[in-house]
């Protein structure tokens, strides 16, 4: 067992994701652990340099930091809990999704435990690992992240959120929702041209262009909504963007409205409370108080 | 009355946006006649050289090509069908918001009257009237795009869709639903960081680029759309694309799941169809086929 070179690390799991995270450090010749609990996972990884431990044991014992690439919260547990006097002492850098709250909880049975945590969500697809375009996010310890800096930037483009651990999933599960529901809006948008025969391609080529610019309002909104002040003038109303033209289309050209009337729900609660003149930003409020 | 100058042309509806639309072409020098069913809103057009007409009548008589910007699809209706018989052989460019059935119903009662019929849909606000960054989406009668192109580039980039009158429309709808429900997208993400202390500013300065981005996905998908085949390889599953993690979070952060919770009613009804291994871009078929 070497654990005297710093660069030596463990990495267990070797699904797409992890297998592509080992696979970029091999590339770069850190001396590379690998586990993965079903066989054969290891072997290209093995051919290119790497070393296959027989058992998760081994691979922690192997490097003072250690990977985790696994399927959800529970299997990270499921591996880590029968190894927890090994893991003392080392530094675990978690790369598997889970929510805020399990990174939270990740966090202190790590604090209890005595190892250095660093959570991690990633942004990106396995065939992305390695190029700048895959954003990964940190939060936990800011000594590990600093300390590991040049290991993690091999992966892509990684960003520290702060102490807090939950931070990297919760940024990654706010980015990743909103692209889910444009993507909705997109495919909403789509179905209610398809009837007349236009190619959901040749909408895409409009929406693509439109959307971008569109985002150029998100940060007028933001500063609306972290004004607290949804009264100031020059916005859009609520009353003004009533969306039932845009529900009474959808139904006429025979597709679901229920993108829009999502939409629509969130503006009239605002406008049932009685802000109907206050800006488009307060459906915000619709979101942040759910409705009983 | 001077019915000899072809550029002669009649503004009905001098409300914020209409007011913009008499603004550019006086502005132009064009010899404007501009009529408001209230009193006062000529008064500033009349100063920079609109002539104002005392009734909609007159006004239908003054010019040969006439533009209505009222309130909505009725109120069109209200101000022209007493004027049927002046209105025949003249040209019509409604830009008034109506649904696609109206402006096809518009165009259809123009036809009948003898009204030659151009439907526009404007995707701006009265600020933007005048600079390329206004688009305004055409159909109907393509001879009278193209008669009074030069008229209509001076409100903004015009494009024309086709001789079905509903089109116009169409398009602008479902531009303008992919924009709300990507505006509800980012006020999810935002409402989801907000309890861990993330200012909406903050979340706004990632979710712009990301989601311009993500546009880059929206060609592909159409792609497999358009193909007909989702089950082309390479394609991210809907199976994968399970949300629920996502709408867990949401909860546990405190806040409505609304945004999110949609996007997976769409994808489970694809998974409860037996599709779930198919790629995301089939979440289309949901909408497409409104469930029961
Ligand atoms: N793929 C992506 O595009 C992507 C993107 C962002 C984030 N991620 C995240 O990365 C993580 C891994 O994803 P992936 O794509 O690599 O998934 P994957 O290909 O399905 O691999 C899952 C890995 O977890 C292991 N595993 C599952 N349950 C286990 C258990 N109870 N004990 C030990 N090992 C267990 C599997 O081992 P076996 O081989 O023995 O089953 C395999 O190595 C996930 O949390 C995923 O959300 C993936
Ligand atoms: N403003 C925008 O940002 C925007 C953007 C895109 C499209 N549009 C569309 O442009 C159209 C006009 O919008 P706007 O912003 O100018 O609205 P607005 O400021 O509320 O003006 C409405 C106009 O319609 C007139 N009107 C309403 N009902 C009438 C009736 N029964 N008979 C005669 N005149 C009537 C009003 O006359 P009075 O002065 O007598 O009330 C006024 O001239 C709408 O269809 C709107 O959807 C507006």
């Amino acid at each position: 067992m070497t654990e005297n070179h710093h660069t030596d690390v463990s990495v267990l799991g070797l699904g797409a994701m992890g297998g592509a995270l080992a696979g970029a450090l091999v590339k770069a010749g850190l001396r590379t652990t690998v586990w993965n609990r079903s066989a054969g996972k290891a072997d290209q990884l093995v051919a290119q340099g790497a070393t296959e431990a027989a058992s998760a044991a081994e691979a922690v014992r192997a490097s003072r930091l250690l990977i985790t690439c696994l399927f959800d919260h529970d299997s990270v547990h499921e591996v880590l809990d029968p190894l927890v006097d090994d893991l003392a002492g080392r530094t675990l850098i978690n790369v598997t999704t889970t929510k805020p709250e399990q990174a939270r909880q990740l966090a202190a049975w790590a604090a209890e435990a005595g190892i250095s945590y660093l959570d991690g969500g990633i942004m990106a697809v396995p065939s992305m690992i390695g190029q700048p375009g895959a954003a990964i996010l940190y939060s936990g310890s800011e000594e590990v992240f600093r300390e590991h800096a040049a290991l993690l930037d091999l992966w892509g483009t990684s960003t520290y959120y702060g102490e807090d651990a939950g931070l990297a999933s919760l940024y990654d599960f706010a980015l990743l929702s909103s692209m889910y529901v444009m993507f909705a809006g997109f495919m909403h948008g789509a179905a209610m041209l398809a009837p007349a025969g236009v190619p959901a391609g040749r909408f895409a080529k409009m929406a693509a262009p439109w959307l971008t610019a569109m985002t150029g309002e998100l940060a007028r909104y933001a500063e609306v909504i972290d004004g607290g002040d949804y009264t100031v003038p020059g916005q859009q109303s609520l009353e003004f963007s009533n969306l039932g033209l845009f529900i009474e289309t959808s139904t006429e050209q025979g597709v679901s409205a229920e993108p829009i009337a999502m939409v629509q729900r969130l503006i009239q609660r605002q406008v049932d409370a009685g802000h109907g003149a206050e800006g488009f930003a307060r459906i915000i409020e619709s979101i942040k108080h759910p409705a009983a």
